[in-house]
């Protein structure tokens, strides 16, 4: 028998209306996004699948992904960005144009009340050299594998402050027991 | 010539030290796991890969994704928690426990103010049958495809008023242009 989901109060089995549905991204707002993108290209290695902009209503999106060695985007820009909102597990970027240059501008991490929004969450084969890697690129850390009560993971600032969580999926098959 | 990313002020080449980083998941506060699930199960058809439970800390997580007909999670739990690790585009809603009993409380969705988190986008087959889908449910719409600016996009809200993003991606070839 496969695996069909845990049940607890509330979950339901799917029916055929949701077919095909697919958790395609996730959306936060960045002030600048020079930094945003120096920050996801160089230190989670994300790509830059398509920038849309939006003149008249003065913001830009930029969707970033890891590029699996068998994930090929196409080059025409338009199937590109049809390719883009295909995929699952893309992060979403909105720069409002000129919140770079306001100095007292930040969003809200929703780590902080009002709380509501997380964290997102990077997966990587090697923990350590994970922590070393953030520590040679001078990465700011809201928690490092051998503080708190959750030995094994850790949580890093993005360049806005968002928190990103850092596991080595192996290390966490006791996690909740 | 493979696709190599829009090149744009910040953006980085990869280097090899984010090899295998795999964005993981996403995690959002919700009031009632009961309701959220609810949601998540029978609307978006997704399920519970793993619920993992902090009794000194008064926390469950829940790992939700919808299954892919090549994706087959191992039964054992532990390996199960590994597995769902190792994936890309998770949800990850997190229950403190006791806060579905407060008759006042409710988790900031990030777009009223402060901002900063925006939304999660479902990529849909069928734009039309998806927005009957949730009519027939009676889900809560913040814009309705041919409402607004942004036509072919609309936007609903899950059990705690968190917004999601829906499209067709065949529809959205043109956008930003």
């Amino acid at each position: 028998m496969s695996f069909d989901g845990e049940q607890y109060p509330g979950v339901q089995a799917p029916t055929s209306d949701s077919q095909g549905f697919r958790l395609n991204h996730t959306m936060l707002r960045v002030k600048d996004p020079e930094k945003a993108l120096a920050f996801y290209s160089r230190i989670f290695g994300m790509r830059v699948l398509r920038r849309l902009d939006f003149e008249e209503m003065q913001f830009s999106l930029y969707f970033l992904a890891r590029l699996d060695a068998n994930e090929q985007p196409p080059e025409d820009a338009a199937e590109r960005t049809a390719w883009t909102f295909d995929q699952r597990g893309i992060l979403e970027l909105t720069h409002n144009w000129g919140t770079e240059q306001q100095d007292d501008f930040a969003y809200h991490d929703g780590n902080a009340e009002p709380q509501g929004f997380g964290h997102i969450c990077f997966s990587v084969p090697d923990l350590d050299a994970a922590v070393a890697w953030f520590d040679a690129n001078d990465v700011e850390f809201v928690k490092r594998p051998d503080q708190g009560k959750m030995k094994d993971v850790a949580f890093v600032k993005d360049a806005d402050g968002y928190w990103i969580e850092i596991v080595e999926a192996a290390r966490l098959k006791q996690l909740g027991d």
